[in-house]
């Protein structure tokens, strides 16, 4: 997903274990959507967006296995993610860098309650596309 | 300046060596503002705001010494800061989490061509006033 530049601003390059370290271990929790058989369908990260003052809000990332796409595997990870936010006392959650290209994914986030609150002018060098615009999306997810 | 919980979301418990840490060390560059005395009357740091297919646009902080306030040492380091990101490259610059009650710094940051794009809403919890709002300021430093 990495390689292919598309979606996540990591480089294009990074090494497995690089990836395993940004994905898995810097982030406060990292989750996988398994099927019955234990096959990765999706894996997602959970972390605070800023530290101490900004840390009520979170940050997650998700990524689809290419195989397990258009089954609602996102979706399920999305809503997973809402419920592990609010169980660790997160009070928002932040999208810093959905790249505009990604309609797919903004569409998904749009149905499940978050809104674009920001356009970063070409804030994203997309493999093909070159500079594209980036969204903000943010979700309140306790009154 | 973290101590005070006003404008960083830095911990205002944080140490003295956390702090150099995360100003000097894990941004691509730090600068100090001296006087003809070599006294330190203010710093910033810039570094890249994304990983590398966001690392077109910079991300900077600044602070101003406490006994060197009113005096323009913000607005130096701002246009210092700008000339050193257009000299290394970059092609933006995105303030991420400006707190919305430091009228002075938003007032600032305007007058040195910065554009509010984004309300993040009670994104920062600041020592006395509670949950308050944080902006996204930003700027197109090359065509």
């Amino acid at each position: 997903m990495f390689r292919a530049g598309e979606t996540y601003a990591f480089s294009p390059d990074i090494s497995e274990a690089e990836a395993r370290h940004v994905w898995s271990e810097l982030p406060a929790a990292a989750f996988v959507a398994l099927n019955s058989e234990d096959e990765v369908l999706g894996t997602y990260y959970i972390k605070p967006n800023q530290p101490a003052l900004g840390a009520h809000v979170c940050n997650c990332g998700y990524v689809t296995a290419e195989q397990a796409r258009g089954r609602g595997i996102a979706s399920a990870m999305c809503e997973h993610s809402q419920e592990e936010a609010r169980a660790r006392g997160f009070r928002a959650m932040q999208y810093n860098l959905v790249v505009s290209s990604n309609e797919g994914a903004i569409r998904l986030w749009k149905k499940h309650g978050f809104a674009v609150i920001c356009v970063l002018p070409g804030a994203f060098r997309h493999a093909s596309l070159g500079y594209v615009d980036a969204l903000v999306m943010f979700k309140q997810l306790q009154p």
